[in-house]
């Protein structure tokens, strides 16, 4: 990696002492014009999610709270850097000298595709190994920087909150390896597959801390000014929204009308994902309720109905429930992506407001929105056929009985992997 | 709520496309001028507060933790979307097409609404319903925007970290509440009012949070530059100083001198309540060490002598201790305000600084600062009124034996709300 | 505390409304350009750094959760009062009307002054009173603020993630105490010197909310633009590569190739102080992975081999391992800064980016690279001397009978300073 590294990544010209004078020529007038300060505070809040947010969601089950945090950090850690060279290649490559230069928002988009690995860990939480989790982490990264250079870059989708490159990949990517790697005997762990009351509260900080901050994440890398700007707009009312919907849904379908932690913790979030892609468009704000109204309703049912069923009947075994909050909701924010995207108009964006907002230039500059809406559905398709088809391929892989994956009666437990001290007071 | 805000609500012009020629007609030259940037970093720790600080404030309760998270998460998620409509219509209406134009600072106004509701939610953590807590959300972001808009249009009174308009009316809408709902029994649930060590610690989570981001909130929406800047140094101090009084007081007044962890959660952060109205103005540092050295030792002892009193005498049970913590520094913070205002000059603020601080233009361009500081008392007066009032009226309506409030040994229990697993490993 | 504020502090031309017509009159052209918006949001990080994750950090002991957080907060509120002056005499201080003119970069100052405190905290962690605490922190500062002046002013050594002026003094200094505070007996307590499995839960939240906003640290002082752009990358990577190798030797080292948690907590960190001196020079990305790779072996290796040696043989009790941590990462910060300083050139760093790098100028403008490098080494001296000299001196003082300090077998137990409820459901 050290070597890869010294290969080929150097700084970029807002981060190097070097191109001050350089600057001053291009009449950038002042430091604060820096990328750093457009995104900074943005990259702050989505390594919180990666790191906390996404952390400690997995740290419900009573006796894998050291592996769910633990591992969430191994592997993000591993992840990043894997990242900055794979979408450098891709996406950031300077051909005149064969560098990848690096600046703030290779930061941001080296964690938002850590990210879908972590939502992968999601499916088999408690069940592969830390090799294993590695294995996955490394080809995962490395599928999601190619299928995001065919979706952003060949394709020209536009995906800012990462519903189809992030979600929909991450999500089928995680169920296809789950689903290769079924554990007939996993009842065998039953009694550890559950939570306690301090680690259902622990869990909560990291549903909260996703929940804040997913108006960051999702406006992280649009463009500066006002595309930042409604992107948070948006994602900030379909979350609400959404903790309405999953809330009453919860009660209503449980007996006695009691609230379900699983549901609060999870479905929550399900708004800010399906309002991904469409985060930076004019979705307005009723759009983003009507968004985050449904996505709360598919969610809660989906825990309620869905994730049992995939458990008996498909051999899916979905242990933090990943269909329902980053599958199904990624494939409805796609949709909900390219609707808004082939409904858009020069009447709503303004002349040079629908240019920037769709970056309709260069090679592009004759795209019409209606056609803009038939891309992002083939960006769609693209993600789900690579988190299929990968998730299978490195499913396979993960069969290999060389990474030493815990037996059936030691699922869900810190044992196996952790120095345990004495588990109360 | 989707009709309302599909009929109401439209995006502001930072937070648009279509007036990126608008804008650079007008020579706002840049992006990074968007108020985006000014106020988003603010918004994001003023989020974490009212979810994060708030919610885990109230896990101190050791079978009542998933209520006090969970519950809170729901009303100010709840809350926040009928804030923007009700403050939208007093204070960003556009008279020319009857929008509502959002942009950043509405959200962080929504959020300051939630916080008045959250406030008073712990006046009556554990002795409600949810279904309560809703209606006790509903009708008090209602009052909330009418007396904001008295307080801060009409009055002309300033209060940028909302001392008046947020603490001393969420205090008193509270502990009305708290005083209409008194349940003579509430004993039998004394089993359950007290905290374990884990649940303690939780909150420290919150109260830390709250803490550290007092600063963002007072700050976030005051003027840009000096002011933003001079709210967050004022608060920073207060908050410090807090701290000291109040682990001395504890230390003193408790028999063998040990700490009590309630005064630590709660007491610590009175100083930032007190000096919200003042942040924005000249109280200069030292004035904000005496804000916080005073709240430090009222609001210990508020904790220590005034509760229990109430609590007797009164009958006004108040959980989480409300009047200590925002009632008492809110009524202090609205006369530091008005003291301060009064005392206001060009020799200390510049002449330009004196209009753009106390926004002495248009109808109020006569204003002198003493005048001012007339305004401000008036300010505080009738946020003490709208708090009681309204208290007392929606206390009225809680009373109704229609909303499933909770027998008087099942408080301070998540059980009759939430599906709970077993209790420890 | 308030008489001194009174007499010296006083608000700096960016936070007061008083220089409004200055600004103008120098073509400070917008309310952006305030050093507030180039600052703030790395000063909430490295706030939330000091409290929560300082604070959560030393919650991990089964019993001195409330100490390790509680005693942290008192001691950092405290500590950055203490700091705002003592710094101001040094830094700050207009020498026309003999105030101390404060902005947010003595905000942020005090808080890294606070840090080396509460570092050596760190090693005398549940075996000392609140007041020695006090104490401890009273001549820490004041030591802080004379080391910093000496090495940032007279010699003129960059520092800007502080690995020597903070972690290599604050590590010296703590250990020095603990050695003149040896208790032989210590053992009568080792039923409580260890951790339960939420405590160790507790500990991560502090693991990573250091970890996450470490670049933020590294970075919050350092030059506008580039500068931090640049700083924050190259923590950022240092960090990430840590993880991997400190997962990788805990693994190695250890019996049946389980993690331990002491590490996992601990070591990753190690990378974000050795990158602290040389963040903000052009260390290339690879140098910033060699670092992060070297610390997390010698960080763990550490804690496995040198923390026994150092308990049995030297009579130190290092409790949190801030040997680890903070001396042996902040010595080798110090080593790498100086070669990274005296390898500079124009070829790398343009000609007026070397100048404006290392602040080639007034009395400095004959520095060369090469002799830059010397300085560093000086400064690194200076620090190993203050925290070696100074903690010696303070624990002579720590060590009179009139501290109240807990005894042998009530070490690491918060019952004799906190009122405790009980410890289970």
């Amino acid at each position: 990696m050290i070597i890869l590294f010294g290969v080929f990544i150097r700084y970029n010209e807002e981060s190097s002492p070097f191109w001050i004078e350089h600057r001053k020529a291009n009449n950038i007038s002042s430091d604060i014009e820096n990328d750093f300060y457009f995104r900074y505070p943005s990259f702050q809040d989505v390594h919180v999610m990666i790191f906390v947010g996404f952390g400690f969601l997995m740290t419900f089950l009573k006796r894998y709270s050291f592996g769910g945090v633990g591992f969430n950090f191994l592997i993000a850690a591993f992840g990043l850097q894997w990242a900055l060279l794979m979408q450098g290649w891709f996406h950031s490559l300077d051909y005149s000298d064969g560098k990848i230069k690096i600046g703030v928002e290779n930061l941001i988009n080296a964690d938002f595709c850590v990210a879908g690995c972590l939502i992968a860990y999601g499916a088999v939480l408690g069940k592969v190994s830390p090799v294993q989790l590695m294995v996955l982490t490394l080809f995962g990264i490395t599928l999601f920087a190619v299928e995001e250079y065919i979706i952003l870059n060949l394709i020209h989708a536009r995906d800012a909150g990462g519903s189809m490159v992030i979600h929909t990949f991450g999500g089928y990517y995680g169920l296809s390896i789950s689903w290769m790697l079924y554990r007939p005997n996993l009842s065998q762990s039953n009694r550890l597959q559950g939570s306690v009351y301090h680690s259902d509260v622990f869990a909560m900080i990291g549903t909260l801390f996703l929940w804040m901050f997913w108006p960051s994440f999702n406006s992280a890398i649009t463009d500066h000014g006002d595309g930042q700007h409604r992107a948070a707009i948006n994602t900030y009312l379909a979350l609400a929204s959404t903790v309405l919907t999953t809330v009453a849904i919860s009660s209503l379908f449980q007996k006695h009308g009691k609230l379900d932690m699983v549901h609060i913790q999870n479905s929550t979030l399900a708004g800010g994902v399906a309002v991904g892609t469409a985060a930076e468009f004019m979705l307005m704000p009723y759009g983003s309720l009507i968004v985050g109204f449904c996505c709360g309703i598919i969610s809660t049912l989906g825990y309620i109905y869905i994730t049992p069923f995939m458990e008996k009947h498909l051999k899916i075994q979905d242990t933090c429930g990943i269909h329902n909050l980053h599958a199904m909701p990624g494939v409805i924010g796609g949709v909900v992506g390219a609707i808004t995207a082939a409904a858009a108009s020069e009447a709503v964006y303004g002349h040079e407001g629908l240019i920037n907002t769709f970056d309709f230039e260069d090679a592009f500059k004759n795209m019409t929105p209606t056609r803009q809406g038939g891309h992002q559905a083939a960006g769609l398709c693209v993600a789900i056929c690579f988190g299929v088809g990968g998730g299978i391929i490195v499913g396979c892989i993960l069969r290999l009985p060389i990474w030493g994956d815990p037996a059936d009666d030691n699922c869900f437990d810190d044992e196996p992997y952790w120095e345990i001290t004495e588990m109360a007071h």
